[in-house]
């Protein structure tokens, strides 16, 4: 183990993320080893889940250290192969601690039934679970990506859609694409942030909590 | 710590309260530091929940005492933005000892698909987990009321929705409003209370029940 | 405490039968008290659960004695409203040592939309749990009674479905009336028995999952 | 207790399977005493689970010593009923080093549904939980078979069926019949097995995600 390994060991937020696994385990997220999440250790730098661990069984040492300069990743040991996606959310997102990537029969139904690039999620109270929300009446818009296997791609399609919107003009409530803690990949899952280790488990919640309550009305008044 | 804080913590109905709160969490009902939960300590006073915190990892210090006098609420500390339909509800109800606000998927999905202000439960025999009912051929309202972030004004229409139509007169059955320990607030979530925080804890179980049940029906049967 | 009492809390079967209503609660399917089990102590009587207590939190103190000669029950103390139909069962089926009632919604459900008073299963593996069946391509029959509040009339229709089309008969599978461990008791719940607890927590286990196949096959193909 | 018997308690996997069970149970993909497990112990040997226990509740004696010489098992005790398709399964797979088969509801339900032979699942990231799968774009498919009591019977239809499209070629991407570490029996449960105890959890975990998907889909976009 080397030097930067055993001081990371020591960061209390890789604990309580280890201790966040589990529970995301319990409510069955992160299936058959899949998802993956970090959290950020400098403007630079991030610890990363290994690659093909089960996400209910971590110990500090399955998070790896990786750091970025511009698109460019380094990192000793194998972590997952979508390290360069939270790469981009920390660089897009200056203020952002922890990305929590999951997998979910729901998020993953519902972004495939969804063919638009984005969802909107109107009128429901626990929209305010999402920071900078602060009414059920104000429009909350996920993202949706189609997937692919070239994940650096995919993290240049994410920045060329932040740049066009930026979250701070989002929440203006332009109709179009925006950003709050959270975006689909087709198919294939969520990504949700946050300012902390705690707010980004808030956006978890709340973001499968919407996707659930629309797959159920979907159920009984169809399609939109 | 002032002395009332200190005094609410050796209330066996506050250490029984967090100990429901990390049940209902267990079920899902207070995703993303959603619901809230109050016990009566007096006429016209309550510990409530503080805002913000988790449901599920509650402990006697995050109850806040409320008391009200009229419309006014008195508080030390910030209790849940929703206090206000706690106090109205204690206020029309003497007798309550204990509100319980959920956040469930069901009950914000079913509140969703019903535009009227009121639906009728009939035929079940679940419907005698609410107090006063004992017969499943009695039908049972449970009102719906529209959401808003004006909390106020929403105790408001309570009080006026409860005085057209007391408790006591809705049990000789009416088809119109009429109350029975629960109300839902549209794409929001369920309150319910009850005489004992036992009770309360009850009639959450017996009208999440009914609502979901009344769900899976529409997923076949389809809406009324 | 008298000393039947007493001597019950000796049985092992009651302390079995605790664990096994800890067991069905954490399934959800005694919500709000609801439900009801007991165990068989001789040809005339058995141990009923108290009425009003939650199912998952039973001692044996809970269980109270019931002894029965033709349709006269008696007890000391209140056991649940439904104990004359466990008494019937009883008396029906000589061999059977448990009877166990539980209200998930899936049955709750399936029975309310199933007008007839008898469904057929056919084809499931899983129709095997129950005892005497040993291939999926015997038809199992389940029986639905209407609701009623009126416990002694509704234990006396089951008498009378019960002698027109006995257990030993429905073996040679005439497509009317049978009897196969199992009954639902229409918007209420499920009733199952079985010649030891354990029998009778694999017939519940079995007849909910049958159930709750058919209720998701309804859901994407349709009612028959 | 035999020699044998003795010795497979030693066996580091035989524990590691009863604690598997614990986890498969506690996922209800095992009720009513359902489903079977096996870990391989050499080439032509492997401990199977004993018939009728609880998969929840297995100790190391609960798997039985199974032996088979071309279609010839040998065995003391009474292991599963299905025991002749999974020695099939390892004859087939020299690989394979577990088989678990469980008895989910939607594992049920989806086959049920399927009248074809044979099932594609397309465009799910989840697709690469199964060993060999680098792509969602890889079609991934899932052998559907009729039940049947018969279990050697169905045993020579996998070795017909596997004979005319082994796994080697199935890497190739015929869109015809091939297998990929899982196999369904209608109405009857899901076969998934792997190079060993942890993959095969992995399959398991990634086949019925898949399945729920589907399932999930067709509740909202109709059977396709």
């Amino acid at each position: 183990m080397n030097n930067t390994a055993q001081l990371h060991q020591l960061n209390p937020n890789a604990i309580a993320l280890c201790a966040l696994g589990r529970w995301i385990a319990s409510r069955h997220w992160v299936p058959a080893t899949g998802g993956n999440f970090s959290i950020r250790t400098s403007d630079n730098s991030a610890l990363v889940t290994a690659s093909g661990k089960d996400k209910g069984e971590l110990s500090p040492q399955d998070l790896l250290p990786v750091s970025w300069q511009d698109q460019q990743l380094s990192c000793s040991g194998t972590p997952s192969a979508e390290t360069a996606l939270h790469a981009m959310l920390y660089q897009l997102n200056p203020a952002s601690k922890a990305v929590l990537h999951t997998h979910s029969v729901q998020a993953t139904v519902f972004s495939r039934l969804i063919s638009q690039d984005n969802y909107l999620f109107a009128g429901y109270e626990m929209q305010k679970a999402i920071s900078g929300i602060s009414s059920h009446q104000q429009l909350l818009s996920l993202p949706i990506f189609d997937n692919t296997q070239d994940i650096p791609a995919l993290a240049e399609e994410l920045k060329h859609r932040w740049q066009k919107q930026p979250l701070s003009q989002s929440l203006n409530h332009s109709l179009n694409d925006s950003f709050h803690y959270g975006l689909l990949v087709r198919s294939h899952g969520l990504y949700v942030w946050g300012n902390s280790l705690e707010q980004a488990k808030r956006h978890l919640e709340g973001w499968e909590f919407l996707i659930n309550c629309e797959l159920e009305r979907f159920k009984i008044a169809g399609l939109p």
